[in-house]
């Protein structure tokens, strides 16, 4: 007997018929006790579909109206799954986040999960019901529905699995696993057998979309064994977990990512006095900006003033746009520059520790390239360049196929 | 200061357009203090289309996951409706109808309103928001949706202007007020002014679409006056009150009604024992199959037998043949022959109380059209006739057009 949260995206429910492809590989593959929590995105289309209907109702897209809106997305594929299920013979029951226990913080759009009290799947699965829940949402304490931002369905799946103390979260995704770099960028990207969750939460983090850093974290901090895979093919994908087992070789590299989700924001001319950066970065916030990477520089000329140069997703700028013009009134700035063709690449892997040569071989590269660094920031176990998003590709595929290959191939 | 409910129906909110239009309009006619608590539908035909996804997917389409399904449609359209009076200036909060209070039983599809706590609803009106609540769903004491069944927005509207002790509640709607009969049958159709309770609910209860007769009945049990009125024009429409006021002429007719969602349900050979009718209209009613007309008749030369004939919504025909289907393993009939080519049609007015020769007056009418009558039922206020369906407007015309005029024109 196994206890197993499997987690189908958008793509993988698109329609009726993809619906039941799920229902029949579940039940092919569930052995009699095993007890199955499925975890479910909207179909298709339907969160972007939605999205733009807001558009035409609103210029602020965000907020608890917005969380309503998106959650009902989920709401229709947990349902269709439900009735897919007992059309197929097998009692299923579905549930919201809500009714699954899934509480969030109220950050209207990027919602926190902070605690899950599963007792209500518990019940069902005792029932023999397979329980169909509802990514990307949870409760507020005054309950209300938040939506949990991107990748939030995985976040939902690897709570679950950690709350429930469920065997393995398995993560059904339309690439079969985990690669050293996006496969479409070059042929010869390689499927990792394993990754260990800060090598995958730095990938995550730094624009391999194959999974959401937050659930990797949520991931690590339950000790969930994490499987991705593939809707389609019954291949075995890639684990992450804790350490590499022995017989998984460790690379200097593990991997190479890259966001095209950025834009890069530079306050020109800031007042160069204490405590203007705090003002700033706190404002921002509160307004829930995630900020990335940063740069402060001092003007040579002129000590009175400041460059502060950073990112952001592309997501956030019209809130960030608001947030600095309200912030103007008390920051003396001569202008603010948003833009919004960046991209980051990165390269990630435990094995770079105590490997100083691998930052000056990746800047070579990019060097080679003719591709300019506007800026650089590292940490343990990555290393990641802002460049011009058209040369994003040229960048992952010389740096992958001259650094993550050493010794592989 | 007035505290006022307004419901609009799917085919006001259909799209973001109409949605500002009603937007437009209700602020328009907003005074400063007045509170405004507005119910709405899912947007146009979202409903059916979700019942067309749901039978792409399951031969049931009814119960929990149904509910579930279908709840969202609401969802969508009190969020864009609360984005888009943000966007016009004044605060909203869309509320879902769990919480705003109402709770409803677990008989899903169509639940029954068991009880409206408001405190939320007041509490958003006074930090001076208007505020949109979905129709048509409430929440069972276990935590689940139910939706509750045809006209439920117009439930959910009558019923929180009830518990709120609202003012009036206006019914939005594509018809400009209760008529004498459906305008597009007789060009001789007449508005009415006032209507009593009793009548409406008779005439709703017997197919006149414009409003439902469980929201009615509740309009009826609060003393909450219902003014039905033109989503288009802002013409008074019909106000629906316990009594006519001084000035209102009584007519013995008020409408005529037709209904074509009629299915007969005809039980041929049933063994004719005590208890048998008993055992078949409780399976009906334990399977929630709403029964309309009921005759029972004795066969002269063979008294062993009896065939119970009745009529349902046409949308419980399949829940019908379930329940008929499992009864026959314990009730011993012939055969069950089920005829959904019906119609009825009905004449409704307080003023027939006390006048018998209403009756005949009917039955002679459609005698002259030779229109055959398959079962006759009566109320205090009310005849009713079952026809063939294609018959369905020739009746309502001739009726409409020799009896309701009487003493109008």
């Amino acid at each position: 007997m196994a206890l197993i949260v499997k987690k189908f995206g958008g793509s993988s429910v698109a329609t009726p018929e993809k619906i039941f492809h799920i229902v029949d590989r579940v039940l092919k593959h569930k052995k009699k006790d095993d007890q199955i929590v499925i975890v479910v995105s909207a179909m298709g289309d339907t969160t972007d579909d939605l999205v733009a209907l807001a558009k035409k109702v609103t210029s602020h897209p965000y907020g608890r109206e917005m969380d309503r809106l998106l959650s009902t997305g989920e709401q229709v594929s947990i349902a269709l799954m439900a009735m897919a299920f007992t059309e197929k013979g097998h009692p299923a029951v579905s549930m919201t986040g809500p009714q699954a226990g899934v509480e969030s913080s109220d950050a209207f759009g990027k919602g926190r999960i902070l605690d899950v009290k599963p007792e209500r799947i518990f019940k069902a699965l005792e029932e023999g019901n397979i329980v169909i829940v509802a990514g990307f949402q949870g409760i507020t304490d005054t309950g209300d529905v938040t939506t949990l931002g991107r990748g939030g369905s995985d976040t939902t799946a690897v709570a679950l699995a950690g709350a429930m103390k469920a065997d393995v979260c398995e993560i059904f995704t339309d690439v079969d696993g985990v690669y050293s770099t996006d496969p479409r960028v070059t042929d010869r990207a390689q499927k990792l057998k394993e990754i260990t969750y800060g090598e995958m939460l730095e990938m995550a983090r730094l624009g391999a979309g194959v999974m959401q850093p937050r659930a990797v974290e949520m991931g690590s901090r339950y000790g969930v064994p994490i499987h991705v895979r593939s809707t389609f093919t019954e291949n075995p994908g890639t684990i992450i977990r804790e350490d590499y087992t022995m017989e998984s070789n460790q690379h200097t590299i593990t991997g190479v990512a890259d966001d095209t989700n950025v834009a890069k924001v530079a306050l020109v001319g800031v007042e160069n006095k204490p405590g203007v950066a705090h003002t700033i970065f706190q404002a921002l916030a509160d307004a829930t900006v995630d900020v990335d990477m940063i740069v402060q520089s001092i003007r040579t000329t002129d000590d009175e003033r400041t460059d502060i140069v950073f990112t952001i997703s592309r997501d956030d700028v019209v809130l960030a746009k608001e947030t600095l013009d309200k912030l103007r009134q008390t920051v003396d700035m001569e202008c603010v520059v948003i833009n919004e063709d960046m991209a980051k690449v990165s390269i990630v892997g435990a094995g770079m520790l105590g490997q100083p040569g691998v930052a000056a071989q990746m800047f070579g590269i990019l060097s080679e390239e003719g591709i300019n660094l506007e800026i650089i920031s590292t940490s343990e176990i990555s290393i990641s360049c802002l460049i011009a998003e058209n040369r994003v590709k040229d960048a992952v595929k010389a740096i992958h196929d001259k650094l993550c290959l050493d010794g592989r191939n």
